[in-house]
């Protein structure tokens, strides 16, 4: 079983020992082993992928929550093969309704097999759809939108959730965040063409290089972000000269940006990609 | 009627003088003028758009004839309406034959109402293709495949070309043929998505970024290459993760590039686009 | 004498021809025709750069405001060498102090071989600094900094300005300024390395690259902005690794910027560069 | 003592477990793991980093070699403190003198507080230079340049060399020689500003761009090339508008980038930088 490990502490000093210590004496196969330290955030973190008998998931995490406990680092423990069968998902979203719902949708219709407990967003707007689908909706943004990060990664933990959809969630998550779920855990949809168009305005930009092509972009995201690298799907749609920005972004937002994600989301539930050293593979056909 | 006039001389002095007095003179309306003095490349060359009755047209012509007799000017004459129930295209390509085929197919299918009198090359690779369309073929190539660049503008004056069409031939045009054909008269096909992977080996660049689509661009070329301005029609394509390049460029080559340019060739013939300061503008449908 | 005239109108039609067809007819030779016309922003703008006899410029002035006053057109005429011993500047300003002062400086010094009649800013911060020099200060800005740029045109015209300078006025003139001050007589500092560091914030960018070496550039703008054509002058500063990004911006400001500008004005105040074509070239030594 | 291991292997099965079991077996404290694991060049590599007493660094040598031996891996241990007082360079060269000129010229004169055993090169031609300063002279290029990649590490071992300085070594480092020294002990000196200007033609392409400064940046080399990140030194110089290529380039090679290497060289050897989880870090003053 292959199984993910990610630390998280506020010095460098002793954060990789105790884990590595422990997961090499249990016999455990060393598949990747990232570190990071970047001092000036005082963020130190570890992502440890080793192969192990299913039957000892169970007590390495023990070994890692006293781990945890005793050196006060944040240890996860995760494998893509427990709940291989129903993973469970977390929709983030903000306003934009198309693309959280058409997770929704996909999961309802049963075309992404997985289920989605907890809908998680920072502003109140799409609480109504959460219910629509019989989901938990958790609000985590204060009055401004302002998105309390510490929160989330607790929701994440309490809901028990497997991967991180973020459906047009219109903030940044904080490297913290991306560690703790480190190894492929968070997909997220960007409006625009990576590598080309990464900012915040994508259509604006595209359009104003008077592009007539313009597209999505489903891609993992990790700690150091250099997106690009993760892409999972890519979906473009093409319109003809003269056709307004208004128009384009109606396009990309209600049919292309629903079926790049969809299509994304998917083609990981159903394990035929996964993030292998900072890299989307192609698991190979059985 | 809308005409353009071109000239190029050896240097600056005294070449826009009695080209636009002359104009002028005879009280043409001056819709557009762009000047272009390069000293480093002694090339000094004018886009002067006008309206004139069509009437006009021929003694118009006659007078550039007789100025560029006197001065020494390279001066063209041209409007889009002259022919525009059937343009004449030089269809330009070098080793690949699935684009310039598709121009050639859809022209005999009726797909682009054009001619096509001439396939130009700087490779003799693809003269049998002429051939089964019952074009001449043209060669412009030594040995080597540099291309004789001003054989390509004779040649393109003895046919009375009125769009150049480059489908993949793989030189670069000099500024001079640019200017010479400025106006929005020669339409390229590039092999990928403009502005972003403008290189030599496009579907390489976007492959090594680990894109997932893939596109063409077909676009006019403008004697300052600034290209991504001169969209006409883009199209793209996306695999799954994991397809080997061999295959992208496949499927490019086959099938994208070839409906790409046919596409945009034909709203450039049909006159639903056209090139407006350095733009290309949808034509208001009347 | 090289004059040239720019003229500014709120659409196509007619905006040429009456200048060109008086130029023409005088027997001026033409050395530069440049038009523009950007249908979606209303803005139809013509430079048109001529050789006459520095006898004519008189008649050629008047001629023009009568065309200006008949046709509605924003026209003005220029030449280089009217006040080519004393040219007159605008020193252009925001917060802060550090360039404009320097300007200044190097005007009262004998530096730079030119007056200053008037500082003109859109926050009245440095009033005492213009106060201190004897220039006028006038005030374009609202309460909160919003420039109101056809006063600024108006001032430019009213203090009879030769060369506009930007000296970190935190504004973008609109392209309407730019054309009616076309020909190379808007000098900007920008405190960044261009081509590579075009944005807002080039020390931060810079900075996040981990570059050790941090530069401000002096360049003509010109109306259709792609900066780094333009350049007429760059200057840079090395710093040891671990230098913090105010200790960059500090030298920058105080030391790197003012000495930049500085000697780009030195350069186009003496004649020793100029705008040709859009490029920057040097003037022959005589 | 901080020790840097490296280990390069044909799979990344079994590469991390036996290193890391015997470090952490032996109580030494894991300050940095890097793992690398690129399937299409069947390049698996890993750094590891960490502290133990320096009374223990013969008998981990020895056990690395023990590992290796048995199990097929290069590994090797290194530490920046075992001749700090005077380490050992190889200096690669090709055609140009200038920089590995001035590289040896510091040694000498006690700029730079280091030995130089050994000039290793693509090309014959600076042999004589080589022997000017009594360095041993290592050919690795058959006689098309073509290097022999394998010869340099095996030299690099047999000359007990610290640190690689390339001084216009024309050649690209393979990956694997990157992982076998990697931990900051390879160090490049482009003849352009990074990370602006990354191509082989960095001279041409600024001034392509119409810049008026030019630079070299002098850089740790890391495996995975985001080059820009490791700076160690930049230098610039500026030139006046109308400076012709040529000069531009005898400038930055004669005079600009054996400063440029000189200086980072210089900075590396006193110990005043290092390179800490990719970073170039100042080391604190004592």
């Amino acid at each position: 079983m292959e199984v993910v490990i990610t630390a998280l502490g506020p010095d460098n000093v002793g954060l990789a020992d105790p884990i590595i210590h422990h997961v090499t004496g249990q016999g455990a196969r060393i598949a990747e082993i990232q570190m990071y330290d970047h001092d000036e955030e005082h963020l130190f973190a570890m992502l440890c992928r080793i192969d192990i008998p299913a039957t000892e998931f169970d007590r390495l995490s023990d070994a890692m929550r006293q781990i945890g406990e005793v050196t006060g680092l944040a240890i996860r423990v995760w494998s893509s093969e427990l709940r291989a069968e129903r993973p469970r998902l977390a929709v983030c979203c903000t306003y934009l309704e198309h693309t959280p719902r058409a997770i929704l949708e996909a999961v309802r219709d049963g075309g992404i097999n997985a289920d989605v407990p907890v809908v998680i967003s920072n502003r109140k707007k799409l609480a109504p759809m959460a219910a629509e689908f019989g989901a938990a909706f958790e609000m985590i943004g204060d009055g401004q939108g302002t998105s309390n990060d510490a929160l989330m990664v607790e929701l994440l933990d309490r809901y028990e959730v497997d991967y991180v959809v973020l459906a047009r969630y219109m903030r940044i998550l904080p490297p913290s965040t991306c560690w703790q779920f480190a190894g492929g855990r968070i997909i997220n949809l960007h409006h625009g063409l990576l590598p080309g168009f990464p900012g915040f305005r994508p259509y604006h930009d595209a359009y104003g290089a008077r592009m007539l092509t313009f597209g999505a972009t489903c891609h993992f995201i990790i700690p150091e972000l250099d997106a690009g690298n993760q892409t999972i799907n890519q979906r473009t749609f093409a319109v003809s000269p003269g056709t307004k920005l208004d128009e384009v972004i109606r396009i990309g937002e209600s049919e292309n940006e629903p079926a790049c994600l969809t299509e994304g989301v998917r083609r990981v539930i159903d394990r035929e990609v996964y993030l292998h050293f900072h890299r989307v593979v192609a698991r190979k056909a059985k």
